[in-house]
């Protein structure tokens, strides 16, 4: 356990935690980057618009005056939608010709030029596919199991349902499936579909996969019961190309005492290619990039060094992290401690850390100050896909804002700036320039 | 400090917890019902559309099988907009024609038919006005303070901004103005006029007050740089008519054991003429409604009588709530608790308690069944405008969402039926319900 702080060392973090608060609530700076990053559009991994933000973002560090920023090379895979993506009722006595709202999941292979017809069969889980035996042979196999709203925690929700959209193309292939059709895993009922990655199996027939917006999956659903015959066609034009150079951002506040004890700080810069990848992880690459310019707003300069690392292909691959961890390993890097975001820019909750007990119970002694950003926690769990590859960090941290509207927006056409209120998203970047800041004051 | 509970008590406190939350979170009722009640329109104390609101929730707590349902009689105030409300800019070099976004604040009186056309002077609190001497005589004195954002709590940020809305016409009067133009009291920056009371004293003249939206105060700032001689005129055709017959509307759930110990969940019925009055304070209603419908959902009978209170006229008067603890306290009836939910249908975080020290302790003690809904934290503090007139209750508490957003929506056409999110205002719902269960299972 740490010792109690001095009175005028807890009465100096109060008063910078404060500080941090008022200055990120006020100024907005954060949220305002947001509104010129979105401006760009999405930024799928290899795409014309991720090397945009990537330059926009590298311009942004320096004219911040940040003592170091870096471009590290990282080549990417390139996924592209192609232009075509839709899905219709071709044969039915009662709805023919009806549009299903549908958009390919990432990764996916297109179908022909002249689609895929069949009919449709649906089920809820793997276990009923299984049971079909041969009856989903030459069929497009419908997944229309609902997100598991029951809990609370709408990650944890997510992760009960998102195995029908990441193994249903496999899993449907096996049975003898054409084609995969996803309902929308999200916790908003509308129309607008949510992308997010299918995998493939080496050995295993590769298909197509789309996910469908809820309303529709629910109109197929209801459809499918009085005529289970009915057939749609599914085009999608989507593609793999070779993969393509890209980037990780990297910009460093320098330590005045520990220059070469790294605080990491950040998000992925890459997102998929809906909305404009604004809760998912624009905002949470700006809420690591304005947690260091508070510093510089305040004055402050660290005692050990902040870096901001946005980094590319979270989404469908994660070769940035692998790559940042890979070198950071061979040069000998030592990571105190990384803070990642990537939860969406939603009110302040806790911090979820991988360290050891010593760690988690000297960062609760930290609440006091943390409270002023209303982090409410700072509990042993998971950190985030991307800091979690360095190797040798004493604190692993995933920054854990209110999970409850996040599923509405992920991964779809609902991710765009206006989603984001200006206050949840600075008062995350408040929370973590807070903790980066009794991180480089006291170590770990 | 409460002994600690027998495992199997335990046990059976966490299971119906959780029950709860997971019947409010798929089932999403109460949210439904907003939807039915948000197609009536927005409830102003008196209104026609506040007594179709109120038969509405009559019909619906009998639909749901409530023991008793009743209509308490209450005199409320009726103020009515009128159709003019108008403001521009008549004399200027530059922006003469110009409109500005403008409302009446609630109980202003009303301009002449042909308005009141006068230069406008700006100030910044009532110090500033004060110093002015006798330059604000014959104009219209505009408030132009900006929301106080630097605060976490955006509650206390509404309480460092208000009284320039609350008491600014009779500051303004008192100087010589002949108008009031308040700078809209919102986190949000947009266009969107805010109203909310204004409060007239004995013996100042009364003069005309109006919201005006923060971009247009921001170009009327702007344009008085430039022309400090610039007039505006301001038409508004409000009035205040006869006092109005309305209803506090009441539903009980029988307590099985102690029927004569009551437990009131509450929100206020009426809300401002603007928007729905989704947040404020329809979704607090309806959590509370739905709170004692999850009992009958899960065929629980409490210990002690539940009490639905759908207070009327808390925006321009709290008749209601004076009424209903009048009543009471004749009666003799003896209330136990009482919990308000009257701060927008966002994220839990935690109850706000008046009660003394051991009434806290109790209730800390349940943290692990309220964290079930992501309630973080059980503290003193104030309960809510309507619950605190009741005099004998061993706890007034206020349900404590996040406040981030909360005035982005307050008082305005932003607070309508979509600006609510289902999740959040079903978790409020559920955490409302494990403890009005706590309360009515365990006493205080």
């Amino acid at each position: 356990m740490a010792q109690p702080d001095q009175p005028d060392r807890q009465e100096r973090y109060l008063q910078t935690a404060t500080a941090f608060v008022e200055k990120a609530l006020t100024e907005q700076k954060g949220y305002r980057w947001l509104g010129e990053l979105c401006e760009i559009g999405p930024r799928l991994s290899g795409s014309e618009n991720s090397l945009k933000a990537i330059h926009w973002a590298k311009a942004k560090m320096e004219a911040l005056g940040f003592d170091r920023v870096i471009l590290q090379p990282v080549m990417v895979p390139r996924w592209v939608r192609g232009k075509v993506e839709e899905a219709r009722v071709i044969e039915s006595a009662r709805v023919k010709g009806r549009k299903l709202a549908v958009t390919a999941l990432g990764g996916s292979i297109a179908t022909p030029r002249e689609g895929i017809s069949a009919e449709v069969v649906e089920v809820k889980d793997f276990a009923e596919l299984a049971a079909l035996g041969e009856k989903a042979r030459g069929k497009i196999v419908f997944f229309n199991r609902p997100f598991a709203q029951q809990l609370t925690n709408t990650f944890a929700g997510y992760g009960k349902t998102v195995d029908q959209r990441v193994y249903g193309a496999v899993e449907a292939a096996q049975a003898g499936g054409v084609a995969a059709l996803v309902r929308s895993v999200t916790t908003r009922y509308d129309n607008v579909p949510h992308t997010g990655s299918v995998n493939y199996r080496e050995g295993v027939t590769q298909i197509p996969a789309a996910a469908i917006g809820q309303i529709d999956a629910d109109f197929l659903s209801a459809a499918l019961k009085q005529d289970p015959h009915l057939k749609v066609r599914l085009k999608l034009s989507c593609q793999t190309l070779p993969d393509a150079q890209s980037y990780n951002v990297i910009g460093d506040l320098l330590g005045s005492e520990f220059p070469k004890e790294y605080i990491v700080l950040a998000g992925h810069f890459d997102s998929w290619d809906k909305g404009c990848g604004a809760h998912d992880d624009g905002a949470g690459c700006l809420q690591a990039l304005e947690a260091l310019d508070l510093f510089k707003r305040l004055d402050l300069r660290p005692r050990r060094t902040l870096r901001c690392v946005f980094y590319i292909n979270e989404e469908n691959g994660i070769r940035g992290a692998l790559k940042y961890a890979r070198e950071a390993d061979s040069l000998g890097l030592k990571h105190l401690a990384a803070i990642e975001s990537d939860r969406g820019a939603f009110a302040p909750r806790g911090f979820s850390v991988e360290g050891d007990s010593a760690v988690i119970a000297r960062m609760n002694a930290w609440l006091p100050y943390l409270q002023k950003a209303d982090i409410e926690w700072v509990r042993p769990g998971g950190s985030g896909v991307d800091v979690s590859q360095i190797k040798n960090a004493k604190a692993l941290i995933g920054y854990v804002p209110d999970s409850q509207r996040y599923f509405d927006f992920h991964h779809s056409d609902n991710d765009v700036y206006e989603a984001v209120n200006p206050r949840e998203m600075q008062m995350g970047a408040a929370a973590m320039a807070i903790l980066a800041y009794l991180l480089s004051e006291e170590g770990l």
